[in-house]
């Protein structure tokens, strides 16, 4: 099974590929989207595009990404909104299945504690998935982390 | 000219097409996108679909949409911030020209006056577009206003 973790975001968008076979888990790809300081609407189309050449390069069975939780910008919120709406229009136009989880169903499905921090979740994502040093910047981390997330429910739930 | 005027929603979008010819306005198409309630990503297939359509239908040179203000519920400002962002998508795809008004710019350019009523807003829109009777529901009579907002705004610009 493969799985796309997002991180959404208009400015920047963490992605991260990853396959489970049985209960051995491994990286196939990861990045980010960068959208330069343009309209809007060129910036939507720039990540449905590259959202759209993810699915395309990595056929991936499932889509992932962390429920939004906003305390206090409201203009973000929105933005990185607009951003999941075309990401979430992509997912549907490749007749991908999507999964939403909230951070403490992340941090519990990475390190098995709905409570652990940031620090945690990046050594776990890092041994998990046996990569060489802790994956930069921290969107491509939690895109990481909600895809491993999907990928310990899954193997669950099947 | 020809403005599509949008006021987005995940349940209901409203949309109003006019045409400005010298300082007259005609409409040509206004209704509402309802989508049943089914899976998120579906529903924003459907409006970008949708929206597409209208554009294809209708060809306008550019969109209007009123900026979201949201007081209370987050929840609900995110759902209308994903399907503006399909919506922005499709007006990007088509290269369709899209600008933004404030709530007291909409009213100060249908109305003439940045504090008018709802009531008043839709008096004006009925007028100014010689319509049978007032455009019903709100979804559809703030589209049209929009709408209004840009063809007068693009009047006096250009």
């Amino acid at each position: 099974m493969i799985i796309l973790g997002i991180d959404p975001g208009l400015e920047r968008v963490g992605y991260g590929v990853i396959k489970r076979e049985g209960s051995r888990l491994t990286v196939i790809d990861y990045g980010l989207i960068l959208t330069p300081r343009v309209a809007i609407t060129e910036r939507l189309a720039q990540i449905h595009r590259e959202v759209l050449a993810l699915i395309e390069t990595h056929r991936p069975d499932a889509m992932a990404t962390e429920r939004l939780v906003f305390a206090a910008n409201k203009t973000t919120a929105m933005d990185v909104s607009k951003a999941l709406g075309v990401i979430l229009l992509a997912s549907s136009e490749k007749g991908l299945e999507w999964a939403e989880y909230t951070p403490p169903e992340v941090k519990q499905g990475v390190v098995g504690v709905g409570s652990a921090d940031k620090k945690q979740v990046e050594f776990m994502v890092t041994k998990l998935l046996s990569l060489p040093k802790p994956p930069k910047p921290d969107d491509v981390a939690d895109a990481l982390a909600v895809a491993i997330c999907h990928a310990m429910r899954s193997r669950v739930r099947i």
